[in-house]
């Protein structure tokens, strides 16, 4: 299949690898020098995201933020002034729910098809091909672009329609944001009463409490050990998506406000490139320890 | 063994009656008419804490709420007055970490021995003889509580020295008590959002948001079974103790504090009584959904 990919960074570069590999012609727009062994493997470069677009059946996007998306879509020389009646725009873009409504809505305007499906499992999964992703489109994007996903990823899952992948991503971020930061809370607890956090780790692990985060990054926190595994840089932009999504809806999510807050204070003292679970320290700093 | 029992409620009950399934001597104090099974399966009446004490290997205590351990422990015709040196008393209620240092130090003071093994699981991990128990005390302590505690429960954790038992319990209670409002926030903003509240939750499941608590509470809130389960107002009583805790230390627990105030708001409205998944509906409630 013909298909324009633009944003080739850390995830976009291994997605778009798998596809080439996996035999379709790849129309690469902003190829820089990480991203030139894409053409060495016989992706092409475009120069416009409408020249990505133009006679592709597939359009996918992997981009920072809501306005990369936007210009990319819409801007000068953007991805609707190329993209032809009945091909698909697939933005694995972590992006703003309510403005990917709008995003979709506009690109069905025109007669081409829309599937948000934004992705968890970080860069390894994107080089594993081993990603999660969360599909909001209707039934035929979504048929349409199955073939593609299980090329990058693992368990997809077809949330609803347009939005509802970003609903879900942003739903997932919130629990792992806050998920995070309750172990943090009970680990430094359990440090300041004087008890050890790996015993008490352990004591709770496969009753209640139990979770991937209790698991992973719990082990993390005890073992200090903040490689990232997912930057709290990148998660503070997820939680900032929740708190605007609940402001657009009139909704109060008062733990993910706090969250958010806890973020920017981690950035602000230097640990904002450090693994999301790394949050302990700040925590901990706020209470002077 | 001869063991004084004091605490006969809902999960004191099937404890106790365990205990004398497996053969040993019950001292029971404070039966009343839901317990007189067990003095029909076996076990005598104390009349007073004291009585239950006197000549008994080991005392335990399940009761409601730090006080009242404080009561039957130091009180007039209290365990103190009766328990013999070398013998042991076990607190399985789920108390404040910070007074059972100071309970565990009188009682070792007169040269009996403590431990605090307070548990999770709730009324059916006690009937199922299930029960997750974190232990605090000395080896020695734990050494001989264990066969005892493997006849309540199964998983068994010695945390520590004294008070690390508890202090497990409220970690245990900080994480259920946070995810559950974590797991609230993302169903509640998947809703207000307009996607399914159960697509989003299959498709989170398997990924880094997965937690027994998505499984189990985030099963009963989108099906809005409320039935307990654990009671909000019981596990508002565990946030007191983390938030109690907290200010002891001079530890600043800001979620933990926040989940409180929401099981206050539920409280207040009326949910108490009902399962702690149910705090979903005062999140809705709080944005008048």
């Amino acid at each position: 299949m013909r298909i324009g990919f633009i944003g080739l960074g850390v995830m976009g570069r291994p997605m778009a690898g798998h596809l080439i590999a996996a035999g379709h012609e790849l129309a690469l727009h902003r190829v820089k020098e990480a991203s030139r062994a894409l053409v060495e493997a016989g992706g092409t470069e475009a120069e416009s995201a409408r020249a990505a677009a133009e006679g592709a059946e597939a359009v996918i996007l992997m981009l920072p933020d809501t306005p990369d998306v936007e210009e990319v879509l819409f801007g000068a020389d953007g991805v609707a002034q190329g993209i032809g009646p009945g091909a698909l725009v697939i933005d694995m873009s972590s992006i703003s729910p309510v403005a990917t409504k709008a995003f979709a809505a506009r690109i069905e305007g025109q007669g081409a098809l829309w599937l948000d499906a934004p992705v968890s499992g970080g860069e390894a999964g994107a080089r594993n091909a081993a990603l999660t992703i969360m599909c909001g489109g209707s039934e035929e994007a979504f048929a349409k672009a199955r073939p593609l996903l299980e090329v990058m990823g693992k368990r997809i899952t077809h949330v609803g329609p347009a939005g509802d992948g970003q609903t879900a991503k942003v739903c997932n971020q919130v629990i792992v944001g806050l998920t995070i930061e309750a172990v943090a809370e009970a680990l430094t607890l359990a440090r300041a009463a004087g008890a050890d956090p790996a015993r008490v780790r352990e004591a709770l692990l496969g009753g209640f409490a139990d979770s991937t985060i209790l698991k992973v990054h719990g082990e993390r926190m005890i073992a200090e050990t903040f490689d990232p595994g997912f930057r709290i840089r990148l998660h503070r932009k997820d939680m900032s998506l929740a708190v605007e999504a609940a402001r657009a809806l009139d909704l109060a999510l008062p733990n993910a406000a706090a969250v958010q807050q806890l973020m920017n204070a981690a950035v602000a003292r230097g640990d904002g490139d450090l693994d999301h679970s790394a949050l302990i320290r700040t925590l901990a700093a706020l209470s002077g320890r």
